[in-house]
């Protein structure tokens, strides 16, 4: 398609297919996907898949059954099922084109293992407004919201599944209250700061369901050093010396 | 009383009356005083004050209107109010020997601007049970909980005024729902690190009745040096060079 580019993962020989005009992955697809634990049994949900990085960083790095990813976006969701077929994950992958809102048309409840998702950010409070733009969509609550996914999260999750998200630290309070009011409890929490001394501008996160109340948090993930270098940490999370980190 | 002690809080000539053999004021009740803003006019309530040791640092650092101080255990609210007589701060600073359980028969709904808590930070399930201990007391969820505070602190608050607690970071899941579930809203956090790439130990946090919702984090605030040594973040908040810290 016009715009578009492939570009090489760097890992296993993956690939992926990309439009510059739209959105293309970041650093919070890979800390995500570093994040997230699977085992081969299992089964696992993405909402909100956008290029289908995710799911193809964790076919490169992990092993599991099966991974269906939702993505409402049709241009968007045509061009992640060809990045799966490129990489010949057609058996392991499925991209669906639908909205989350929708995952009970096509799964039981109580039925995955685990679920991952990289949502819009911002709420739509904020005010952007052309509903057909691909990037606005990517990034801002217009078609699904943080509720959404944790509502539909709640409902896949086998009892003791997890659901992993990445989000912004002004997001954090409403994200925990709702995973609490849906029985999933919020177990684990890595807060991602540019600078050793500075707040955090995303978090990670996993929360199970049904979990018992007891968060633990990890060392902070600090991703420059003073002198503006990556760090020993985010060169480990890329398993390579020279990375093209798109911030 | 035997076993206590006079401490000099180096601070405007303010003094404290602890117990070594009970429990004495640590660097949250530093922290915690520092954090909280308060103005000329504000009506303030503590819950669980211990020694007494906020609200005497908040008299020295501050000006507010009057600050009620609610203790449960006898002796120790006892030695709080003679700390009290020993500052001469009678008419801005009243201990009340009482459960926070019952602030709605000391005060009206509404009519507080601000309530501060240095909580006990252990729930019951841990599992200690000598319900005499005063350590244990101000240590343990025994005489009340976490949703006591928050229950009382948000029937106390005026609209728009504050709630600020310091706390451990696997609670902060509790802490957050159950503010939001009684309209308080979280509005700003600090993580406290021992050192700069270590997971906090200890949090700071402010939320606000019927505020919108926006999380705000703070820088954190790092306790030592790679070297050892206290940061100047914290000689700032000690506002002097040579320090006592009872961590």
């Amino acid at each position: 398609m016009p715009h578009e580019r492939v570009d090489d993962l760097q890992l296993d020989g993956l690939k992926i297919i990309q439009d510059p005009k739209g959105f293309c992955f970041g650093i919070d697809a890979v800390l995500l996907s570093h994040f997230v634990k699977v085992k081969r049994t299992h089964q696992i949900v993405e909402f909100g898949t956008g290029t289908g990085i995710i799911p193809i960083l964790l076919a490169g790095k992990t092993e599991f059954k099966h991974l269906y990813a939702f993505e409402v976006q049709e241009e968007v969701a045509d061009m992640a099922s060809r990045s799966v077929k490129l990489n010949h994950l057609e058996d392991k992958i499925e991209i669906i084109r639908a909205n989350l809102k929708e995952a009970l048309q096509y799964f039981d409840k109580g039925t995955m293992d685990t679920i991952v998702s990289n949502p819009p950010y911002m709420s739509t409070d904020g005010g952007i407004k052309n509903p057909s733009d691909k990037k606005a969509i990517s990034r801002h609550e217009v078609l699904c919201t943080l509720e959404d996914i944790i509502v539909n999260a709640s409902s896949l999750l086998k009892p003791g599944g997890n659901l992993y998200m990445i989000h912004r630290p002004n997001r954090l309070a409403d994200l925990i209250y709702l995973c609490k009011q849906n029985k999933l409890e919020p177990k684990e929490i890595r807060m991602i700061q540019p600078y050793a001394h500075k707040k955090p501008n995303i978090f990670l996160i996993r929360c199970a369901k049904g979990g018992r109340s007891d968060l633990k948090f990890h060392d902070p993930l600090i991703v420059r050093t003073n002198q503006g270098d990556y760090t020993k940490a985010i060169y480990d999370i890329y398993g390579m010396e020279n990375i093209t980190v798109f911030e």
